[in-house]
């Protein structure tokens, strides 16, 4: 018989720590447990459902079966993990009302991350974090008697949902954000021309606008936010206003938490208890740039955590002998929405400075291609530490399809610790047709280094 | 007065040294000789006019006078250096029929490079590696009287004309190249779909064919090529059979040519003689992964050794006091080619195995976002030595617009000297979108580094 791996949750991380052990042990006996109703699939992907662009079933990266038939895991839905007992190596779980005890050799928490606003159970306030979230968000627009949704919250999830929801069509969206500027992961004045994009693509944008209470009558149902601006009513509030780690839990059983509130891990995504170990949105993360702890709730860093938890579930090395381990987050994230590309790597300026790094930044608006093919605007923000030229993050905004991939130079680039100079004489792509001379991101190191 | 700045070559590497030096030294008297009858301008965007996409003049980066009014440049056009005196600090001129010294204190050969082959002069034999040169072309075949055109070369060069004359109608295009894969550069298993593509588009193509002669009657009008698989009737021949550095000028001045025959020059692009600098296709670079000199003929190259030997002209350090280095070459290029999008950097497996590297290598077709999002597929092969998992090289194929960028994740790992491993966990942008959970070059390292 081998090893009892249990994993608790099934959608990025835990299906990816289940999938990494069975590769490296054939012989392991794994169970996940999925609280929810479907595992496997692509939180990401939710805003394009709730668009109405995809299908929910879409969003299966495959279906229960690929991972029982193909993977040889027991993956279980529907089935909630109430206790870890730690001394005795296993899981109080319920399913289906009744209540049993699985039994692990090594475990693996991949709970994920809830709703960090919780207000008061009101019929037609909604999340839209979870399959199960977004299905009855989804069936409840269906229904048709919801006409004005409040989007509360204008991170990156508030922002793709009313985006979301105003190409769904028929709704008259309400974005409702506590701060001056959307996409707080962003400097605020790089973020700035997000609002009228967002306006002119027909979203209502309350910004600087505090949520104090929901109303509504004694039925539950929503009546009107009351925010710093007055009263706003609504037929529905979809709730985005940030996420917290689900690690109560771990925190139950003696799992240390780190000062985010999420689970402290290792770069072997262990927690302080042997055997136990953790990924995903519950789980913190190693900065590379400050080398501190943060949290970093976003599906390719579940992905990779969850990867490394299940080769150390697995209790071997991979076949050429490596153990893995997980480097840490730069925070890379793109977004793309009203038609324009957003991406960020690395550290914003408020980030930087609250490090002590004494950031200075150089913006850069500059073609992708050469000035006679019909180039497309890119602006680029560079942030780095004049005292030793090294670059600490940068912000893109631009055409969706020139994005990523030189997001991604940036975040390599952060990686290795260039500098500036590193990065100005890197010997990238010129073609006129694909990319230019040089680089938006040469062009602000070459700015930034005195010109 | 200040200093006598020289630069021989008025197109990207001299250009570029040229304004360099202005922007560091305000005082300096900065003279450019160009032979030929324009200067600054996008010698890679010559296809495009071939093509009949854009116009002769939309490839000049600025006018004439932007050079010498915004930048204070002595640029002198249609003026050829046939001598340089270094112990008299002096360079020989001819311009409209006349002689002339021009004295220097610091000087800066940038004469690029020339066609290779050098056929026996015949009438409609055409290179169009210039300005001048793809202008005559252009007015050739205006003149209507060339129906049939034989491209000789399929490098990178002889491809990309091959595609622009079929894209500019009319003509009957055949490519004929001495090996029997095109773009040498690549590896040959990698690009030969290039080939169907190309036929597809109407490229009449002719692999694995030496061209032994030229064939003309007196006039001198080429009637066929004879080649190793028989005789092919033209109207015209372009040659495109390989570049070779300009450097016969400055090695008759006693200027150190290395073993590529480019101009041998240290990391500030100083030759041997003090004071001389050279730069772009005239000059050589160091390879970055094998330490080597190569010869490395691209316009990205070109700007960037401008830039630093220009600085040296300077004769001062930047604003920042740094002084200007060009760190090497990794022969990062891109095409567009018959709608798909080509690229590579590093060694090819052929370069790796030459060095002594012993490589491996893993191909990946992914695609380039999420599944339910419509992705694009994306081949990437990814070149490394099993022994050190260290990354050597890198190839794709794909959608031109998801390319160029990736490709440049790719260089910037290998500048940064990454491994497997430090490539598969770089925290790279993930949205349904814009990119996929895992890059291709990132599962490409996961299944190099044994699944």
């Amino acid at each position: 018989m081998g090893d009892r791996i249990l994993v608790i949750g099934g959608v990025a991380a835990g299906l990816s720590a289940a999938s990494r052990a069975r590769r490296l042990d054939p012989e392991a006996r794994i169970t996940v447990l999925e609280r929810g109703p479907a595992a496997g699939y692509s939180a990401c992907g939710l805003p394009y459902m709730l668009a109405g662009r995809v299908s929910l079933a879409s969003l299966l990266t495959h279906p229960p079966e690929f991972f029982c038939e193909r993977r040889g895991l027991d993956l279980r839905l529907g089935q909630e993990a109430l206790e870890i007992e730690p001394a005795r190596h296993r899981v109080r779980v319920r399913a289906e009302g009744s209540e049993r005890w699985e039994h692990y050799d090594r475990l693996v928490v991949a709970t994920g991350a809830r709703a960090r606003w919780q207000p008061s159970k009101l019929r037609n306030v909604f999340t839209a974090n979870t399959w199960a979230e977004a299905a009855a968000f989804d069936a409840a627009l269906r229904g048709g008697d919801l006409r004005r949704v409040a989007v509360v919250g204008g991170g990156y999830i508030g922002v793709e949902m009313a985006e979301a929801l105003v190409l769904r069509g028929g709704l008259e969206v309400h974005l409702v954000h506590r701060h001056g500027a959307l996409l707080g992961n962003f400097d605020p004045d790089f973020v700035a021309p997000l609002a009228g994009d967002l306006q002119r693509l027909g979203v209502h944008l309350h910004l600087g606008t505090h949520v104090a209470a929901l109303d509504g009558p004694p039925d539950g149902r929503v009546l009107a936010l009351e925010t710093s601006a007055g009263a706003l009513a609504t037929d529905a509030v979809l709730n985005c206003a940030g996420l917290a780690p689900q690690s109560a839990l771990a925190a139950a059983a003696g799992i240390a938490l780190g000062r985010t509130g999420a689970i402290a891990v290792d770069e072997q995504q262990q927690t302080n208890l042997a055997g136990v170990g953790a990924a995903g949105d519950c789980a913190e993360s190693r900065h590379r740039l400050t080398g501190g702890a943060v949290w970093t709730p976003l599906g390719a860093v579940a992905n990779q955590q969850g990867r490394v938890a299940g080769a150390h579930a697995a209790g071997r090395p991979a076949p050429n002998g490596r153990r893995a381990r997980y480097p840490g987050v730069l925070g890379t994230l793109a977004l793309a929405l009203a038609g324009t590309g957003w991406g960020r790597t690395g550290l914003t300026l408020a980030q930087a400075r609250a490090a002590g790094l004494a950031p200075a930044w150089e913006d850069v608006e500059a073609g992708d291609r050469a000035s006679y093919l019909g180039p497309v605007p890119l602006r680029t923000r560079l942030i780095y530490q004049p005292a030793t030229g090294r670059l600490l993050g940068c912000q893109m905004s631009g055409a969706p399809a020139a994005l990523a991939g030189r997001l991604d130079v940036a975040a390599t680039a952060l990686a290795a610790g260039f500098t500036l100079e590193q990065l100005e004489t890197l010997d990238l792509a010129y073609q006129p047709a694909l990319a230019p001379l040089y680089e938006p991101l040469q062009i602000a190191a070459h700015n930034a280094l005195g010109r």
